[in-house]
């Protein structure tokens, strides 16, 4: 039995344990109550079903990756075209790090978000708030030219799927992916300047 | 028993059928010959491994999504801007319409792309061919700045990757899909415009 206050972190720590160990199909609030020795109903206490586990599981995964652009978004040092590339090159090279650290708790993870599709969805929705701000500041500054963007916001992630979508995760390793995602983002910050 | 010539076609038109019946783990050279009522020798004359035989379907598979764009980056008439965005939506609107059509025989052809990977890149290497053509033109006409147009042609086809890959099909059929690739094409073209 482990002694000290169960907070929901501790929990979703062994969540992902569990399910780094033993894959998607496992981590239900019994097998992570085991894990942490203690009574599942004290789990219950924090996350009330399998489901709410899941998918606290699986927002605090999509977090981990979303931090570290937070601070690109606001780091108005950098000038919006530079830092719109920085944005991009850190989305792909921190979910080709995670990728690449532990592929089985990649691909477990790619379940879970499947599964829960309002987190994704969400996770999404702060991708494209971050990437708005930087278009916005491209306007207010004079580098691009966008009458709406939230929606070239949208566009230029739809642009760069091929290195974020975990569909397109077997080819992230290959030589030569950052400097093509590169490639596009020239492209794409051509796109926007203002003329 | 048919009777009348055995060509090649007639022994691919019948294995998309036993694919389209009966998925891609059938569609084995014995499978073909009993539906055309031949003997499997008579097949192996003409693909002489049931691995011959599926790659041929894959590669005539693809090739039915290739020939409607041969004739969009051949078609002078337009200039090369619009020519790149019609390309675009053909190829996408050509992928929609043969997923809508039959998703389980799409789904095959899923199977059988990634079985064949050499025809798979054969495909795309024609697609990349008929873009540098098209931005080629572009550098000639003034419309397009490009050093390199092959290059060129692989940026702008990873750029739009959301549209064409299957692994994004599940995407296709929900609405404002086709709004967002022309989004992505004319910020594209705008960044390939000359300055």
């Amino acid at each position: 039995m482990r002694s000290g206050p169960l907070d929901a972190e501790t929990i979703l720590t062994a969540t992902e344990d569990v399910l780094r160990r033993h894959g998607p199909a496992k981590a239900t609030v019994l097998d992570v109550a085991r894990v942490l020795g203690v009574s599942h109903a004290s789990v219950y206490r924090h996350f009330p079903s399998k489901a709410a586990l899941r998918e606290a599981v699986t927002r605090r995964w999509l977090g981990q990756a979303r931090d570290p652009l937070a601070a690109v978004a606001a780091d108005t040092r950098q000038a919006p075209p530079e830092r719109l590339r920085t944005w991009f090159t850190t989305l792909f090279t921190t979910k080709r790090t995670l990728l690449s650290e532990d592929p089985e708790l990649f691909a477990t993870y790619r379940v879970l978000t499947a599964e829960h599709s309002s987190a994704a969805a969400d996770h999404v929705a702060e991708l494209i708030e971050q990437l708005r701000g930087i278009i916005a500041d491209g306007v207010t500054s004079g580098d691009f030219a966008s009458p709406d963007p939230t929606a070239t916001a949208r566009t230029v992630f739809a642009a760069t799927m091929a290195y974020h979508h975990p569909a397109h995760a077997p080819e992230w390793q290959t030589p030569g992916a950052e400097a093509a995602l590169r490639s596009i983002c020239a492209l794409l910050i051509d796109g926007l300047r203002p003329r």
